[in-house]
């Protein structure tokens, strides 16, 4: 196997300490490149846990559905990923991984692996109420998003990602709509064509809904799931991500993502609060 | 503290082996008494769990977000419960728990856990997209779950909760509207009032909005996710479960439980599979 060569598989390479893939000590090293101000995405720390959790069961490489819940921001550095399988069967894996940077747990992640080739050639019942959410390429009028924030910090995950976000997203342009939602396209600036161990990142990287209701500033996340429903297909993943109750602070972001030829791919929830310092 | 009288806090009752509550082991003992055709609701036996992971940080006892995976089917019987505390904060603790019976795991357990009184005192911001489903009270035209499945198999559950379904469920009637989604009140029968505790298992007490496709049969919940949003008041929970993307037998279902005051109390999102056997 050739060494990766694009920026997502490098940052997100993880090995296991016994030298051999299955449950037990997987090691990475997180980089600076995927920051949103000074700490690193939570999808990106995200996606370099599941793929550790990928290779713990060698026939369930997929994440079906995965929990992350964020107990410190993560740091540009070595990471330690403690993997264990609770439970392996014929179609599915139950898998924990307990990932720690310098001995404190940043985050905590659950999931249920099996084999996205095994689902689609068991077909089964199909029944979509809605479909993708915006063409599948994004119009010249579709807002870049900058390696800025709103507030004016740096975003280095922006050098790494091509997003761009629907003409009519308002609060970029200073006129939030009201209503919590945003949509986008978004793809890796360096080439690399989205696949399943992209999606947890994918299901983080666009700015939160929130922004639409004029709130902006920090909103981190408590806990993350994200549902893979397909393997993507090459070309755009397109994106809506949307609020419906905020109250007494904690909000709810649910996600959808499409791939080009309008399969949905992923759904993800996250519960996050609104950070008042 | 006198002894539990209601059926629910009876057959979720739990205990610390150490005979101190916090993390560690914990014992309890499912009852049939909840069962769907002959295994326990999901929803009871994730509330057994999150009972033992309320106990292990003494100010952190509610939920704010619970997942489960479900490994095996549980059964009524012994339970052990192995709750680990990964991080416990000023405001938050993060929790897991490994649900098993006979030395088998049934249902791994991955929860952020914090203290509701706190964050209604905190305020913060308060925006709801939509208010509840369905009004406060059921109208008598409401349809009554009877003690039978579609299929004609037994429901213990129907005997200890009152769930009226609105009487514009189709499938009840034999006529799926083609939709899936269902809407219907619920309470336990036996006069015990909703509280955070009973949450976790009212989000899974509802017949599948997939009924409305015309696809009666079992729909196993691979992992449910629950969000607690706020304490319930007294009176009938109004809940509305949908499922919008069903693809290669596999669908999410989201659910959403609104007290007697008209406030979102819950949100859940579950993966299921619509199971051929």
């Amino acid at each position: 196997m050739s060494e990766p060569t694009f920026a997502f598989d490098l940052d997100t390479a993880v090995r296991p300490v016994s030298g051999t893939a299955g449950p037990g000590l997987w090691v990475g090293q997180l980089t600076d490149r995927w920051d949103i101000v000074d700490k690193p995405n939570g999808g990106y720390v995200l996606a370099t846990a599941v793929r550790a959790m990928s290779g713990a069961v060698a026939n369930h490489p997929d994440p079906f559905t995965v929990t992350a819940h964020y107990l410190r921001p993560s740091e540009a550095g070595p990471v330690d990923i403690d993997v264990e399988v609770v439970r392996t069967g014929r179609k599915l894996s139950t898998i924990t991984a307990s990932f720690s940077q310098g001995g404190k747990a940043r985050i905590q992640v659950l999931g249920t692996f099996g084999d996205l080739n095994e689902r689609i050639e068991a077909g089964g019942a199909t029944h979509l109420r809605s479909g993708a959410p915006i063409d599948v390429e994004p119009p010249t009028t579709a807002i870049h998003r900058g390696a800025t924030t709103p507030l004016g910090e740096e975003m280095r995950i922006a050098l790494q990602t091509d997003l761009r976000m629907h003409p009519d997203t308002g609060w970029i342009v200073g006129k939030p709509s009201g209503t919590a939602e945003v949509r986008g396209w978004i793809r890796f600036a360096d080439g690399r064509e989205p696949d399943v161990s992209a999606l947890p990142f994918f299901a983080d990287a666009l700015p939160p809904a929130l922004f639409e209701l004029d709130s902006l500033g920090w909103v981190p996340t408590i806990e993350l799931t994200v549902h893979v429903r397909a393997k993507p297909a090459p070309g755009w993943l397109r994106c809506v991500m949307s609020t419906r109750f905020l109250a007494d602070g904690y909000f709810e972001e649910d996600g959808e993502i499409w791939d080009s030829r309008g399969v949905l791919v992923a759904q993800s929830r996250q519960l996050g609060m609104v950070f008042r310092p």
